[in-house]
């Protein structure tokens, strides 16, 4: 197993990364397939317009294939919020620590361009329970719930983190 | 002043609404010309794609101009809320009642394609009351509140409306 130092992490997708990003989430076993086809549509929208795109990206390239990758940005109609729109490792990567390193680096990211907050959104129901606790465990707290928000029965918990940019 | 009965309302945006829907909204004098352009793009995205827009739209033509626009849609995560992302009418377009019966026809629409929940998002800002109460006057409830959203000091509060369509 390889250390934090040598991980290889790159901002930018390319095309083969979406038939990766689709893999790692349909392993995970509790993502539908509308929600897989909008994490696609985000790493698309990056190829097609690059940087200046709304959506960022910390891909995880293992030996093979992608290890895991996370999609965040600042959310418009603030002034210094940012969005975690998904953070996945793939199933049997045999590393551990990707998924806290990648949230390590992109608050460091967001923070370093001002960012006071990032968000994340996600489940109420169980199989979201390791979610959960890694946000918990990541420095985030838990904001607000929305009942029956992704469908009857299943509401949504907003979580979010200071970024260390504290206002005047 | 013309009853709800003969209002002139349409669905599809022309490239002359870009100006009318920015005029509108400037003259609220609460908006942020990051929120504006956000708006814009919508409005674009529709223009752009027509009926495979995500965005959907009603627009209030009046005598020479746009009287009051809403812009609603299903949220793709869900499996059937909808997110009400504006609604405005023109400062001083003679007409009382345009914002209740563009949200009565929005609700109704979003009803029939079996939204369960429609969601609208407002800021804390003494400036928001008016919009505040409208949505409370809609027969919306205030679900939750996140401090410091939209600004240091200017949170953000969601409010939701049940669409009548009963889960199983």
């Amino acid at each position: 197993m390889r250390t934090g130092e040598d991980m290889n992490f790159r901002e930018e997708p390319n095309t083969g990364d979406l038939l990766h990003v689709s893999r790692i989430l349909e392993e995970r076993g509790i993502f539908r397939a509308n929600e897989i086809a909008v994490a696609l549509e985000l790493v698309q929208d990056r190829i097609d317009k690059g940087k200046s795109s709304e959506y960022m990206f910390l891909f995880m390239d293992g030996e093979n294939e992608l290890d895991g990758f996370a999609c965040y940005g600042p959310i418009s109609v603030t002034q210094s919020c940012y969005d975690l729109y998904w953070i996945a490792v793939r199933k049997g990567s045999g590393r551990s620590g990707i998924g806290g390193r990648m949230m390590e680096m992109l608050c460091k990211r967001a923070r370093g361009e001002g960012g006071t907050w990032i968000f994340a959104e996600t489940s109420t129901l169980e199989g979201y329970a390791p979610a959960r606790e890694f946000y918990l465990k990541s420095g985030f707290g838990q904001t607000c719930t929305v009942p029956d928000f992704y469908a009857p029965g299943d509401g949504k918990i907003i979580f979010r983190k200071a970024l260390g940019n504290v206002p005047d």
